[in-house]
């Protein structure tokens, strides 16, 4: 099956797909079992808890983006001090997130910091970290630090068990790796590796992204992509509108394929095609990945600028709305009302609904629909991604989120997995 | 059993309960199966779907609040459009709210106020709608104005079968009647009816409150009382973070008892505190009622008086401190990190955080608790009402939230209660 399997998100024309775990020219990658997750039953192996990731080429740029919460992990505090524009790895570790420790988390930090660029021999300032897991709790620096090392010691060209090492309540690695014909005739690769399940929202939350491509782009370009690229993917996302203290995505570009991309030319472009719809189907994997998923509804409002992101958000938020959309219930009402609750006291309630294509409300009134078309309503509702389609009055604004469905799932997920 | 059963609202002293379902002097009432809810199995009749609440006197005064969605029912259209403070009469129904449904919508809202004023000979615009159940379905109007005239007939001196008619997924009926012994010596009755399990937020949501007195109050002190209490009461609790399109208060006092209450008199003082009680206890019922609700959270939260609010509302909304209560867990990673989600980046995260009057935060960093410390902790956590206070930066805010958990059988009731 193809990596591109959203009905929201082609495949490019020019970009070919490889084996997924697959690395660009350049790029290593390791994972252990620390013992930060638990051992596993009966003396079995643990899952794998650290996770390192490596750009053999010092002339590496890079570009971070980081979530928004006020309440950050002592990682995303160290990386935002670290030389974000030249980051040559990553230490990644699931099972403990390290947020809200204090001094002693930061030390942690620092020292696994130190602990990955001494066993790599670069500096320290080039090395970003991303934690993921329980909140709150003291994350075992012996082990981080050992892990570490032995991921160093390990550095493999794919990212199999890197993709492993990130993961939390996932059901299983996001990851692909693309082969780029640029307009210019050569060829770069592209490759992406992405965890989340829960705590998942607003401004791209409890997730990791890494990117990686082997083309020679300078900072700027790659900045500029990234950014892009985030905006349309994971900042369009909701799983249960809960922005983590954690969120990192960090992109490399080390030049391994001795293929410059110049900004502003038509090789930047196709690559940032190729990197829009790797970001954008990784997006959408979380959200199909979502603590119990079973479908995905992608909600558009087109309006005045400054409405549509609080109704999209209002809408993909919804309990309501999520419910509905488990049971396959083309329940217009609960949409409608979580629009007007957007909107709020006194505006005007001039809203045309369409589900799956099929109109149900027009200027704030529902439709009569004839059976036929109810049956046809119906059906469509229960394919695996389902459209809501808005527009509100007013010009100039158009989103879209793309959220999860709320199941019995997530309600047994996040009552038991415990502190 | 009291009907205080809530550990966050006592009996005012000079408070005594009465029948539950009793009414103040002056006041009748009735419910009837008109078939907007669907007939019973096999030809047993069905559930009561329309009520009617009246007010015998002239002199009756009202005072009246709304839910403040932009897509609001047309009763709710109607009704404030009727005069609102000198309502005599509400007619309620369940099973349909009459929203978006355009022109009919508003037609069927106004013929239902004319046919329930001419059976109780008084004017049109005294008689105050209520409509409650699914969102942009035709409510059968001939449905509901049979029932408002079987309704005006069958008046009787108890609430009861009117409690049974404005449910719908609630478990059972929310009503008290107090009889309140007044500084002056005298004594009035003080009654309130409330229905409400979903759809359940912000100011106040899929909720009615019907609360009669045969004290005599003129317009305004009733009014400042009503506002008042629905602020400390209805506004405060959250069962899934969504503004209904319908929610209605209505306060009626008709002065039977003969017992005039002046504005800021001590008997005004004492009814306010029995109102404030009645309605604060009513509003918890319908929290502990909220669909699948197992467990009752209070959030109080102190700091600057800009961010108590959503600081409160991100913690009561957040599906994850919700599934946590579920799970009796005490996780406080998921309340900071809701917390800092309502900060937002650059703030500093300066917060201190109780669980049950348990230290397990101090100025952003989570404490070592030592072992029996959490035991006690998860012991306290498996109350039926969970206390969570929040201390951050800054004077002069201060606010609560009562809020269900996050449970199986919400997601079951609202993936399976259809359009």
């Amino acid at each position: 099956m193809s990596f591109f399997r959203s009905r929201w998100v082609d495949r490019p024309a020019h970009v070919t797909e490889l084996e997924p775990a697959a690395l660009p020219a350049g790029f290593r990658a390791a994972g252990v079992h620390a013992g930060i997750k638990p051992a596993g039953e009966g003396g079995a192996a643990g899952a794998l808890d650290v996770g390192l990731l490596v750009s053999d080429r010092d002339e590496t740029v890079s570009a971070v983006r980081f979530c928004d919460n006020a309440l950050v992990g002592a990682p995303v505090a160290v990386t935002g001090a670290a030389r974000t524009d030249a980051l040559r790895a990553v230490l990644a570790n699931s099972g403990n997130s390290n947020v809200a420790d204090g001094d002693r988390g930061l030390e942690t930090a620092r020292a696994s910091q130190a602990a990955a660029a001494a066993a790599l021999g670069i500096d320290a300032d080039r090395v970003g970290l991303a934690s993921t897991g329980v909140i709150g709790r003291e994350l075992p620096r012996a082990a981080l630090l050992a892990g570490a090392e032995s991921c160093a010691a390990g550095l493999g060209a794919d990212a199999a068990a890197f993709c492993e090492a990130i993961l939390t309540t996932d059901k299983g690695p996001k990851r692909a790796c693309l082969e780029v014909a640029l307009p210019s005739g050569r060829t770069v690769r592209l490759a992406g590796q992405a965890k989340g399940a829960g705590m998942i929202s607003p401004r791209f939350a409890t997730m990791f992204c890494f990117v990686e491509t082997d083309a020679a782009l300078d900072h700027a370009t790659l900045d500029l992509l990234t950014g892009v690229c985030v905006k349309r993917s994971f900042d369009r996302i909701s799983v249960d509108g809960q922005l983590s203290t954690s969120d990192t995505v960090v992109a490399f570009a080390n030049g391994a394929a001795g293929v410059e991309v110049a900004a502003e030319s038509a090789d930047e472009l196709a690559l940032g095609e190729a990197m829009d719809a790797l970001l954008r189907q990784l997006a959408l994997e979380l959200v199909a990945d979502g603590e119990g998923t079973t479908r995905v509804g992608r909600v558009r409002v087109r309006g005045a600028a400054e409405v549509v992101e609080p109704v999209a958000r209002a809408v993909a938020d919804s309990p309501l709305v999520k419910s509905a959309l488990l049971g396959a219930d083309p329940n217009f009402g609960r949409i409608l009302q979580s629009v007007g609750q957007a909107l709020g006291a006194g505006t005007p309630f001039v809203v045309d609904l369409a589900i799956e294509g099929i109109q149900v409300a027009s200027a704030g009134t529902v439709l009569d629909l004839d059976a036929e078309t109810w049956r046809t309503l119906e059906r469509a509702v229960e394919s695996p991604e389902v459209d809501i389609d808005l527009s509100l009055p007013g010009e100039g604004g158009e989103t879209e989120v793309f959220f999860s469905d709320l199941t019995h799932e997530y309600v047994t997920i996040n009552s038991e997995y415990s502190t």
